[in-house]
């Protein structure tokens, strides 16, 4: 069902001052920076191999991203895997009783259909899935 | 410098318990399940993509992990990747200031050389660099 990470979220108080790390200190390259409006957050896209570390900055106190920042600090946010059919991997997940944070797949800031399975069923990670557009 | 995700740890209170999500509900399937005596736990490997997902279970109550699981409670760990020559990049890191957990390289149960990076040095993620031997 998962084929690959596709990536891993890191929530940061400023893409800027977090690049310092990420590009200069490790040499990732800065893809582009998107603005998630649904999300509230700015994110920055730094592919590595066949995934991408994604920064993750609030665009104003009051998103989710905001609030997870406010209570635990900066860190891993979420973990993100490329499924073949996302239907199907939701439809699976709901027979074996997984609690999804979106009943329905939701569209991404790069066209992508997505959901997040809640840490509840998955001991305390916070897993998106998402299926690739068949014309990418 | 940063070749790609070799993996993602979660620390977990049972592998067998976590086991139940990641295999039976996502669908990964557990390559092998090896005992690092010296960080004291039980590590499952789950390989995804060109990744794996590692699950940490502590050996005993006195482990770096279980102190971690006891403060954070279950969740993601730490975020691996591969590099091509470790003492390059620790140079480099050690250059620009970037403070690491473990001053010289050790070598993991697989054989790896590896050092971790303190989350002090990059906003909050504990990163680990990992060098594959040469005859794999």
């Amino acid at each position: 069902m998962l084929k690959r990470i596709d990536h891993v979220a890191i929530v940061v108080k400023s893409i800027d001052e977090t690049l310092k790390f990420w590009n200069e200190s490790l040499g990732l390259s800065l893809s582009h920076v998107a603005h998630e409006e649904g999300q509230r957050v700015k994110v920055a896209f730094l592919p590595v191999g066949d995934s991408e570390v994604e920064l993750l900055e609030p665009s104003d106190g009051k998103s989710g991203v905001a609030r997870y920042l406010e209570k635990r600090g900066e860190g891993i946010h979420h973990l993100c895997f490329e499924v073949e059919n996302l239907d199907a991997a939701v439809a699976q997940l709901k027979r074996q009783g997984v609690q999804l944070i979106d009943e329905t797949p939701y569209v991404t800031v790069s066209g992508n259909k997505a959901v997040f399975i809640h840490p509840r069923s998955t001991h305390g990670v916070l897993v998106e899935l998402y299926e690739k557009p068949v014309s990418q």
